[in-house]
């Protein structure tokens, strides 16, 4: 029997993590999206339970990046010299879909630029490969989640604006919403310009 | 269970990115199948949460566009310097079958030459490794999504010429068909010759 | 649901499309194997939907052709320079068995020579490693599809010849029987001299 | 039928053994987690009949540590020099979970540091690849076992603090709780300065 | 439904090709171990529909002849510069079990000595690693389709000697046994010194 | 249906060969190790119908020799120019379980030393990563079977010591027990300091 641990919203300042929301059979709840960089070549190692779904997320968001590497302020040969490492706690909870999608790019795209990631900020969306934000599903719970764990802002898709009429104003009160149509918009909201203490020097 | 969203079609800014028409148990649907390039050494990859056979599909029209290379301005070895990655939004739906052929080897040739593809067009066929285009099924489901969609010309096998019989003509008023055999055939329809913005530079 | 698409024969002017027979649930067909070459470093790449016995064929097709490269003008290097890839269309339906080995065989043969096959010629017959040509099921069926499909010469494997007289004769007049006994038999038989047009240089 | 021996503290005199906690179908008990180093090329191999969650386990331990060299006195080219092989026995005993994550992380600190490890000291706790600790289940009957077992000194997650409240206090007299947030709070208290004898020589 | 076709001795021009004997569900059958060799660099491959265990045996085989390259006027390096596929036909019938083991060996002893097998001999026995040849079961059905197919001599562990007590004289009037302990006994027995016609130059 | 042969011990003439001790659902026997090396570069290949357990522990066991290599005479470098290949006859049956882990791991060290196995001995006992022996199950089993074998003397661990006392003296007289707590104690037992035969030269 896993251990559902409820989170509460960590605070900014390790490059890489990144706050999601998730739709359990338990609820709502946010989950972390941690990134690692270690030198190497280019090897991607993904782990947390996930499913082929969830991990197909991950090499979408890495390709997007791959390829967008110039608007990163990176090359693309960063993308071979650094092995990549993306983990969803907790290990005994199985997880998949595609939601994760925007919380992965964010993560990634904060380890390689070391970029903080705005405070309190919590995102949920599908990516696809040309970096458009898809819909997802469960937002009225993952939104109670969010509220519950103390976060602030929420990035979702355009086409999940929808979903809002569905909550009790009272429920999102206090909650400032972002939505976006690609991964772009997203990474403008959520990287700050302040990188990270210490940050590692990423070429 | 899956967040079924209803496509429109999204214009024709992206390199790589070709409408497709699928046939799912809801009915007729247009999906889109997008392709990314980034500097590599040939490596493929595929996601979107698709089945052996449509995975193979890929690997078909990919190697029939290596053999093809010079028809398309390319050389063979463009293919080896390049990442290249084949997506089918959305992940949370499993797909299947050989009928997106023509459409991923549309993706691909528009990702590899950065021409546009041509307006308002979809598509559907199985593709086999001599180029031959072969019918498919559900045509009219499709036929129908098309048009919701806002698409105003469809490719389809000659072979699927006859399935237009069984079509009511208002269904079908104000759409041009494309009835083709060869790979070639689709490409010369669906290819302008003008690239898209800020193209990749591929050789 | 697949579609079953009747076949008719298609002509001789692709290197490396080869016809052969099969014997499915809905009784005889014709079907083609095509081989595509690309220029690269070996890898081989089978597509179709293809069983494991129906990969095996490929495989030992492929092997006997490389331990038989110069009875065929070829050097065993040559094989190492093109990358090979053998599909099986029509991708819904999934195949399998021996029975396409010498169609295979055949193919890969036409392919690395550029040779042009004898037209109208359809055949059947599983390969071994050493170039027998072992009888298979279906003899009956198989036939009636190729004359169905217009095609006027058949081989077969010598074991298979008993296999005939089942057959009144009126199923199989205007029908030429080639009975063999290794796959040197049929590829004397099923490659022309001619190469095809604007042939592959093939070292 | 595995034979289930009942475990005794054994001492510290080897590199990259360290005593974790278990929870399994009998009760608690307490398991070791070994790492062996040789001369390689970075190798990873996982023994001891674990699931696929445990192994994550490691994987993320080892990559935290790749990622903080530095912060135990390593470079990031020392993991591409040894092959690392962690092992828990006993073999015939499946063995899945997050639970063993620091047990591993410390394991593998002692082995790369060759620093020994502090006596009659067990622990249990999930890691994340940002170096969190998180809290785990079966608390009480780990705990129970580890006393059994000889141990004086327990380290979890301050998060499973709350746990220790339902365990009669006569049945944790004697032994010295660690609550911790990170890794590194783990490998500060489990770490001794001392190295073993006979230290591998790792650079 | 597979064909079962009943074999008959073929004769030893092929180097490589060496007759086994097989026990199926329809009894006793002979078949054919096929060893090709081709330019490369130590590729194994193995066909034939064959299960776990029949692969073990030709892996067994192969790294006790390469082992023992030197008994055979062969270098270590022999093996490194030649592709090596073992194929048993038919492909329709799945095969499994370790009885193939001896043929094997004299399968690939063949072909890498270019020597010509014995003609009308058939075996069948269990390979180890260090060369002993372990008794298998089925002798009595082997022993009646050996004969059946024209075999005149058969190669039996010593340790199935006892099992042809069991069969009536009649039945193995003719047939000349030989009851071995090692592969080496097998291989003295089994290959001729005369190399076949136009035989690879293995170095 | 397989064979089981009853073994009877046969001598220590071969490097690599070590006699075990396996409990099977036909009661207790012995069963070999044996160990093969031919020059190469460090591939691991393991045979005999093992299961994931048993594959570990030859992991494991080789692994310890690797990063003991000098209380052998070896250098870690040994291990990289030769392919080991560890094969458990008989191939029709499926084992499983750690309890071989110090036969196989003393069939390596026989292999690498090209040390003679003491005679008339045999061995049980789990293997870990630093080197315990640890205890297994079925010990009155397997001593009946290495007494009627023709086994003398017996390797067991320490931990096993006090299942002797549920075995009638009879049964154990004459047999020379040796009880271990270490991998070095087996070797120390088990490896004469006369080498075999025609030994390999490793360096
Ligand atoms: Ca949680
Ligand atoms: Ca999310
Ligand atoms: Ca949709
Ligand atoms: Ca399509
Ligand atoms: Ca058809
Ligand atoms: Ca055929
Ligand atoms: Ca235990
Ligand atoms: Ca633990
Ligand atoms: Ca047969
Ligand atoms: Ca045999
Ligand atoms: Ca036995
Ligand atoms: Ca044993």
């Amino acid at each position: 029997v896993p251990i559902y641990t409820r989170e509460t919203y960590e605070g900014n300042e390790f490059a890489g993590v990144v706050t999601g929301l998730a739709w359990t059979a338990v609820g709502g709840e946010i989950l972390y999206v941690e990134t690692s960089l270690s030198k190497g070549k280019g090897r991607f190692t993904l782990t947390g339970n996930l499913g082929e779904v969830m991990k197909e997320s991950a090499t979408i968001a890495l390709e997007y990046l791959r390829s967008h590497a110039p608007d990163l302020g990176l090359t693309s040969q960063s993308f071979e010299k650094w092995d990549v490492h993306v983990h969803v706690p907790e290990g005994a909870i199985p997880k998949d879909g595609p939601s994760a999608g925007i919380t992965m790019a964010t993560s990634l795209a904060s380890a390689f630029t070391q970029r903080k990631v705005k405070r309190n900020l919590a995102m949920t969306g599908e990516i696809t490969l040309r970096g458009k934000v898809l819909p997802v599903g469960g937002i009225k719970e993952k939104i109670l989640a969010a509220k519950r764990a103390g976060i602030k802002e929420i990035i979702i898709s355009r086409q999940n604006e929808k979903d809002l009429e569905e909550i009790k104003p009272i429920y999102i009160k206090g909650l400032k919403f972002h939505f976006v149509e690609t991964v772009m918009d997203v990474l403008e909201i959520a990287l700050l310009k302040q990188k990270v203490n210490s940050p590692l020097r990423i070429r």
